[in-house]
């Protein structure tokens, strides 16, 4: 089928949507419930229904549009909230791919076997109370007490930004009742990394979403004055940090290549020009697409704190803050976007995502498929974010082919 | 001679010095013109009073007990200001055992061929403008500036705190009119390192004050997303700053024993959890007794720093923030020092100063002397701050010693 999406309709879509929220200055502000996130949300709403596909919202906010069939769904998405001062693609380009290519599928008539819905899930970037809020509502994952507590990243209560909105947290509780039976859900992203523009790839097939541990850990000595205190009699837990820093990052480097160890926050105590630290805080993520080596990982890793420390006469503690299990693509997914990728003729590549996306909490109730275009430089949640439209115009023909071959 | 101090008295006025100021949970909080360091400075002027000395406190507040005679002054002495939740040490112990000195040598009538002075500079822990304002101001030293713009530690201007006291920018920038003609500057005070301690010595014979540069750095890399980015295309700066910490150590260690080297304030930028990151600001200051090791510090570890950050693809800059030169301690106090201490069977070593003190101020302008006696676990600036009693009497009679020495 030689059925191709209308790529300049889609790319003044995005320009248009990116109008939203923007500051000429600094980027795309369009926090889930904000002003400018209700007025996107009523633009996409005016695009589904311009586009003669079923317009439905949850009662989290998260938008669908439906071209109906029979049997499970086979939905496509991603969401349209952004960071503070973000970019114009993140997200964006998911939902109006998607959207972009059931129009085509409208517009051409074609009949196809089973249902399919483009989907913009809320609150994606965790603006509000942790991250993916609108598709955890959707798979109904949220605790009620998380909502009504929890304190958005804006110093706000979540339940006083609801107020401005038509939605509640009963109605965000209920949200999921409304899911329908998913077969596949489907998302094409920006990467938000340099691979795919480093191997000069157009098309990213991802064959996995990696888990990851975040852990918030210190090294503890003692504090001494800098001028009086020899260097073999100091406790300097800062040091403690800096050799951990460099083994932890030379052992995933060699001995577990392709995963991803960060080490992004770190705070020294008590922090004089003058005194010898005698605490060293610190953030500790390590992500991989296999579980087997985030459980090694984490004990090699813990295992290298605590002989660094005793080498050092030091104490290590750590504490474990989020846990995720990575989401492993199906091979089915992936031979499908393999062999439409080869029919296109688009070059292409096989990689993990590092980062978290809807389509990783969706993967509980349906198969995951993502495809990842580049992005300059690899930048995203900036202003800078920014992407080759050819290379979007090929990602979104791959992703209406996909579609079409699973819902036919 | 076998005079000795009376070292009752002394641990008397030590004790009673430190209820000024002091909090019991918290240690002493006594910085210069202070409600609590000008009540300090009353209790000190009725002991030297007491003491049958002359009186002058002179237009920065440094007081002075002088025991009259012919030719250059022999001055011995510290400070009596301290920390915020300091101890009951540092500083005191240099000025009580000074005054006990004279105190002894007035009692026993003895004619000493020059005059000895007892001195109490302010500031030397420079809480309000810098270290050693009062030891500066009497050797001319501060410039006018700094004084009328000078922001203290507490957020006041200086010249908001010296409302609270006599003393006004005019009498400060003229007390060293009032200083009398030096021949030497002892000053006995708390080791506030672990060295003598470790060695089971009762005396250190500081044989230089040690010169430093305080400098502030950054490595300059590129915040990335933790998740996406491949540990090989990334620029952490923070990896730049953990591998300089260790090599910067090691080579100070190795190459350039004796001498300290500290990174004590560190901050990370952005510093969230999941973003590699893109800058590493950090405090750098190394000490050496030897203005020709100073130089080549500097020369080598800059030239490191540049190395790392090329090999990392960081950027790395530097700025120097405070430079002292170190102050040898001439060899005839060194050896007038050693000689009364092996008459007296007292044990002692030589060794740096790592610390500065006003003996090093005072240098210019006066043949500069310094014992040290140990602390307990090297701790100073701390209410856990302690001595051992019988130390300090063998180090107040060697001051006592070697003052007479010096002045017949």
């Amino acid at each position: 089928m030689d059925i191709k999406i209308n790529f300049n309709r889609l790319k003044e879509d995005i320009k248009a949507l990116s109008q939203i929220g923007r500051d000429p200055n600094s980027g795309i502000t369009r926090p889930s419930y904000s002003k400018t996130d209700l007025e996107a949300q009523e633009w996409l709403k005016e695009k589904i229904k311009g586009a003669d596909l079923l317009l439905r919202q949850d009662g989290a906010g998260n938008i669908f549009g439906r071209l109906d069939g029979k049997g499970k769904t086979i939905m496509v998405g991603s969401h349209i909230d952004t960071v503070i001062n973000g970019g114009m693609f993140d997200g964006s380009v998911g939902v109006l791919s998607g959207l972009e290519c059931l129009r085509r599928i409208k517009e051409e008539g074609l009949q196809l076997s089973k249902p399919l819905e483009v989907a913009s899930f809320v609150d994606e970037e965790g603006n509000l109370v942790g991250d993916f809020l609108g598709s955890r509502a959707f798979l109904g994952l949220l605790e009620r007490e998380t909502l009504e507590k929890g304190l958005t990243q804006f110093g706000i209560p979540f339940i006083e930004i609801l107020k401005g909105t038509e939605f509640t947290i009963d109605s965000i509780m209920e949200a999921h009742q409304q899911r329908p039976d998913l077969e596949a859900f489907l998302e094409i992203h920006i990467e938000q990394g340099p691979v795919l523009e480093t191997e000069n790839k157009t098309i990213g097939i991802v064959d996995c979403i990696a888990g990851k541990h975040y852990r918030w850990c210190s090294f503890l000595g003692k504090a001494n004055h800098a001028g009086t205190t020899p260097l073999e009699l100091r406790h300097d837990a800062f040091l403690g940090l800096a050799d951990f820093a460099l083994k932890s990052t030379q052992y995933v480097a060699t001995k577990h290549y392709g995963n991803m160890i960060t080490i992004g926050k770190v705070s020294v105590k008590p922090g004089a020009f003058s005194i010898v630290p005698g605490q060293a805080d610190f953030s500790f993520e390590y992500r991989s697409s296999s579980k087997e080596t985030l459980q090694e990982l984490e004990k090699s890793l813990m295992a290298l704190a605590e002989s660094i420390a005793s080498t050092r006469g030091l104490k290590f503690t750590s504490k474990i803050m989020d846990k995720t299990d990575p989401v492993p693509i199906p091979p089915r997914i992936i031979n499908i976007m393999k062999e439409e990728c080869e029919k296109l003729g688009y070059p292409f590549m096989m990689l993990p995502s590092g980062a978290g996306h809807d389509a990783q909490i969706v993967a509980s109730v349906a198969e995951p498929g993502m495809i990842f275009i580049p992005c300059v430089d690899g930048i995203s949640h900036s202003p800078l974010e920014m992407i080759k439209w050819e290379d979007l115009e090929k990602g979104a023909n791959l992703l209406l082919h996909v579609l079409l071959k699973i819902a036919s």
